[in-house]
């Protein structure tokens, strides 16, 4: 009966014990939040891989036939179709995003007046016509046909009828005036202008003072065709070198976003400053022309006019309050297959291929992705730039990244990258999973070092990154103005085949669906090869546990400009008791606070970490380019507030406000405070952004 | 058999059920990650009521006779004993912080030179001298012979010898000026001025124009003594009230941190500007002097000093990288026993008890709490804006709030309160919860509310919360600099009984402890409900799992501010063809969305959230404040960025720049463009912190 007793008991306990462990074991998933397992989820590789095989070359071709059937230019007829695409794609059901809408701003551009054209005409003393100038260029296809093709003319010059004798400028360089008016007496002339060298406006804003009324610019064979000129067998359509009457658009401004509303979105009763009071535009009557062509000019209408940005978002499932953001500009000067209609093409093509994965169930990114399609930009980022005024605050809360991919393809050799030094890693990872166009078994990566690179002391020989120093594009006002880290890629060049400045049909008639299925990018491939590693990068920022931004990468770039500031200018400023300790000392918290950033995140299981703990290095990690924002630092530069990144025209690798308060100081010798406030300038932010990737209090 | 079978199957069958739910309910806790339940945690009110029956007053009282032995003017010996004061305590084993350290920076003071002191003389047209005011304020107790005790001077005076003929200018503001100047030849004169109705630098600046030479500064009995002017019997050492030979010190600077590095934190290589490029301080020497003397003056030197601010940590468990900040200066003109010894007696109280909870391992908040004693506040604000220039972009991104309590007991009648709106509904719980001194069963709420009361749509009859549109203490680089949400409390007069404009004896050498203890708060029991009311304040914004700010609050002062604007404003504007309607959007936008996100909060189970939802909504009301930064929209106004809070002069309760700019237009038909452009930046703004509020994109 004991035996009994024990055996029933012994068996009981067993399975009291089974039970237990079933208890334990088997359900015990069920016991935590739902959530614990999303919060910890990383990028999934196998999506990726998804991806890229869902990434088509065809559709891009076809996006890009649907984009440039008509001319585009900012808020024609053309552009309001472009909306009604980008909205429709969008919206649709069943590869659209979660949400898409237009955002309209009222901007003051301007056009050429089609009833009183631009004239420039060669005349005799005796005002006998002795030439006229085309007013529009011959054509080719029928893409140059269209009415709706803008006459060549520089937006934002003053109206004006200039007659006067002719001077060669050379590129309308300070330099270039400087060294005529040793010579020629320049009261009067007309100076005629090429492209390249100086900015467009600042052509004539550097010619005004010497008492030039009018300038033209043309776009010199040598700098655009290799030297080419002739449409009979040489340019287009026989080949993408420029025909001898094309002629490069183009905005002459030297600031962006709308011009009437600085830094305020330009909404329908906004305060606008007197159109007097606009700086930064040519003083003096400016026309481009082709090469074929010489010269007199000019009657350009300015304008108040609705301009749009299309909007689209997939919503994040774990941190919608995060946002990668995606852009690019859907205005052209004329049919703009190039400009900007090869990007806007990649990015249907991205957005089709992730809103049907949203779709159908079978993804939806950790932190939400928001698309721009930016209205505007060839009048100065227009678009873009009115976006990041009206949502200045949450944009710079809340932004991990931006990516700007606008012409996507310039020429099919090799990728181009430029961004800040903390995204390099990611896309090289990125560029890595891709195969590169028309190559076997190479993968972009390997093709781009070939072209393209440097020894990094950390990192060994990798691919060139370059630095988004200038406003070329939409992501001028997130780089300088918000100061969120961004990106900018391309397909480019084989630069040991060609000399042209830029793909030759830039800002031109010739800018077709014909010419870039043609000779850009036969077959889209190169297309296909940027959506896949533009859109690999996104699925990374979007989705992994960690934001992929590195820290040490960007030391390593303070590093090299504080090396060569040294260099340059340590000796001079010691002469003037002025230190560049404080400097170096920024420089190595910098480095120290990123090293210990990197290890904490080596040595963490972050998929076991609190979610606050990931998302306070994620967060240190997304507004470290914050840090280095000052707005009172460059007064003179409009939006410019990075202070690592600003535009410089002293031309060093070094921090751009060093660099000219210096180049001015050589000149003018009471200028060497502004040397040293930019000094501590540079090292407060410096020591700020550090202590942002520190721990401490 | 069967049945033995059948009971033995049924019996297993229930022990394998009870170890199933054994094993489920009795372990599964464990089995969710050990920080599901520290994320989730709010604040514990026993831990609240455990603070509040530990804050001791004869404590307060004892760190308030240690911190006033000696005077403590800015950077002085005196200065230094102070700092080892709160340094020994907040890095006692026992009753610290987590950490405690000094933080120097190297300013630029002003100070009487003890060499020279300064003389006022009265002369007679032959030079003969009538009558010499005198160099110090006479002596009641041993603290007025301390030779550290600064000898009565206008800091950032410039020096000079000026002689004239002393006209009565009532307070020096435009309007006494302009008035004098109708019937009196200003130039050469010395004007003789009481403090108030302008700022003290503003009587100098004011007074400049007409060709004032010199002005003196007196404290009239009417506006500090209810009249009462005899120390036989009247004032100190028999009351509050001032002697007839106390002279109220001060810093006549405008602007604060120090002035020879704007925006920049003055380590000693930084760049400091050229010291006659200081702007906003007096043009012309200013003297201060007591009610009984009549007059000459002046030479002061002008230092480079190192001034310390001390910082405290307590480290946060769950979020370490939010911040609620706690601060007041140390530094006095003299003794300084009210001013600010009695709220660093407070905060001192303050860290003993929480210092001890924290290493006694019974308490560590959820959020990171800094403690900060400013230097050289008295000097214009100096320790705590070179810490916030130091630290900005860190503070900016992480700071949750900011509480001040400089003077903490003005009187013993009634709490005072200023904050943004959002922080109302946070001061009101705490006031609630905390006895009034003196009184029985009466909360320091149901006394605040009989003293100083309004009507809130929402909210009914509540205690009036004032605004911090100022620079009168620490709060002011926090707020308008920084944007961060902050507060300022203290307890107050009965206004019935006296019509003193501040305390007797402010900033003058009977600033003492045997004054304090007399006359201010015997006993130390408002000290100790100061202590306990921003104590409670400051746990519950470190400890609640939801931040504790309401934006619907803040959404209703932007109405009440709206309303005014358009009864003050609207028709004027349109006949201008200025319209109202984007601000109205604005607000109205502001107010969806304040509705919308606390109704969110409201119909949310936070604790059961995942951690990242809480911590969006958190975000949202921490970064509300910064919303409303533009760096741009007052370049006149040092570091005002705050376009709801920054100073105005023209009186009015609503937005300042708006009410500035239509002020101005008004006398000057050419600023209307200013108006419109104030608009369009408050309408900006306001969509902005809207947009932070909303969960779109």
């Amino acid at each position: 009966m004991i035996k009994q007793v024990l055996i029933g008991v012994l068996c009981g306990a067993a399975v009291l014990t089974a039970g237990i462990l079933i208890g334990h074991f088997g359900i015990t998933m069920s016991s935590a939040p739902s959530w614990v397992k999303d919060v910890a989820k990383d990028v999934d590789e196998s999506l990726i891989e998804k991806f890229l095989s869902e990434v088509d070359n065809i559709q891009i071709q076809e996006n890009l036939r649907s984009l440039t059937k008509v001319p585009h230019m900012a808020t024609t007829a053309g552009d309001e179709q472009t909306v009604q695409l980008m909205l429709k794609r969008w919206q649709d059901p069943e590869t659209g995003l979660d949400q898409a809408w237009r955002e309209e701003f009222m901007v003051y551009l301007s056009f050429p007046d089609p009833k009183k054209p631009n004239k420039v005409t060669v005349v005799s003393p005796s005002d006998e016509v002795l030439y006229t100038a085309r007013e529009k260029e011959k054509t080719y296809t029928s893409d140059q046909d269209d009415p709706e093709v803008v006459q060549p003319y520089a937006a934002y010059s003053p109206a004006g009828h200039p007659k006067g004798k002719l001077v060669y400028a050379n590129q309308g360089k300070p330099s270039d005036y400087q060294l005529l008016n040793n010579t020629v007496d320049l009261r009067g002339t007309i100076a005629i202008t090429r492209y390249g060298g100086a900015g467009r406006g600042a052509k004539a804003i550097n010619a005004a003072p010497y008492g030039v009324i009018g300038v033209l610019v043309y776009t010199d064979p040598l700098d655009i065709n290799d030297g080419l000129m002739s449409d009979i067998n040489e340019t287009y359509p026989h080949s993408w070198y420029m025909p001898p009457s094309g002629v490069e658009r183009g905005s002459f401004n030297g600031q962006f976003g709308d011009m009437l509303t600085p830094y305020l979105a330009a909404k329908e009763e906004t305060y606008r400053i007197p159109a007097e009071n606009i700086t930064g535009i040519p003083p003096i009557p400016i026309q481009p022309i082709g090469f074929e062509d010489a010269y007199r000019l000019i009657c350009p209408k300015w304008l108040d006019k609705n301009s749009s940005n299309v909007m689209g978002v997939i919503k994040g499932s774990v941190e919608p309050d995060r946002y990668v953001i995606y852009g690019n500009h859907r205005d052209s000067w004329v049919h703009g297959a190039i400009d900007p209609s090869s990007g806007t093409s990649v990015m249907l093509e991205l957005t089709r291929v992730l809103g049907k994965m949203v779709k159908q169930g079978k993804w939806r990114p950790r932190r939400s992705i928001i698309f721009g399609s930016w209205g505007a930009e060839e009048f100065g980022l227009i678009g873009s730039a009115e976006y990041t005024e009206q949502y200045f605050t949450k944009l710079s809360e809340r932004t991990v990244a931006y990516i700007n991919v606008d012409i996507a393809v310039f020429a099919n050799a090799t990728l181009r990258a430029s961004g800040m030094p903390s995204l390099q890693k990611i896309i090289f990872k990125a560029a890595k999973q891709v195969d590169a166009p028309g190559l076997d078994s190479t993968s972009v990566y390997d093709n781009w070092i070939q072209y393209s690179n440097r020894t990094s002391q950390a990192n060994g020989l990798i691919p060139n990154v370059g630095y988004l120093s200038g406003a070329g594009s939409d992501y001028a006002a997130f780089v300088h103005y918000l100061g969120i880290t961004s990106m900018d890629i391309s397909y480019t060049y084989d630069r040991s085949k060609t000399n042209a400045r830029i793909y030759p049909a830039y800002h031109t008639a010739y800018d077709t669906f014909d010419y870039a299925s043609k000779f850009i990018d036969p077959g889209f491939v190169s297309h296909q090869a940027i959506a896949r590693t533009a859109g690999n990068v996104l699925i990374r920022l979007a989705d992994s546990l960690l934001v992929p931004l590195n820290c040490s990468d960007y030391a390593e770039t303070l590093e090299d400009y504080l090396n060569t500031a040294v260099t340059l200018y340590q000796h001079q400023l010691q002469e003037r008791n002025i230190s560049m300790e404080p400097l170096k000392r920024a420089v190595a918290s910098f480095r120290s606070a990123a090293t210990h950033l990197d290890q904490v995140i080596r040595s963490s299981d972050l998929a076991n970490e609190t979610p606050l703990t990931v998302r306070r290095i994620n967060d240190q990690l997304m507004l470290l380019d914050r840090a280095f924002l000052d707005p009172l630092a460059f007064p003179d530069k409009y939006a410019y507030r990075h202070v690592i990144w600003a535009s410089s025209s002293a031309g060093k690798p070094t921090f751009p406000g060093l660099a000219d308060a210096f180049a001015n100081a050589e000149s003018q010798s009471s200028a060497w405070d502004k040397v040293h406030y930019h000094l501590s300038v540079l090292s407060q932010a410096i020591e700020g952004a550090a202590h942002t990737l520190a721990d401490e209090h």
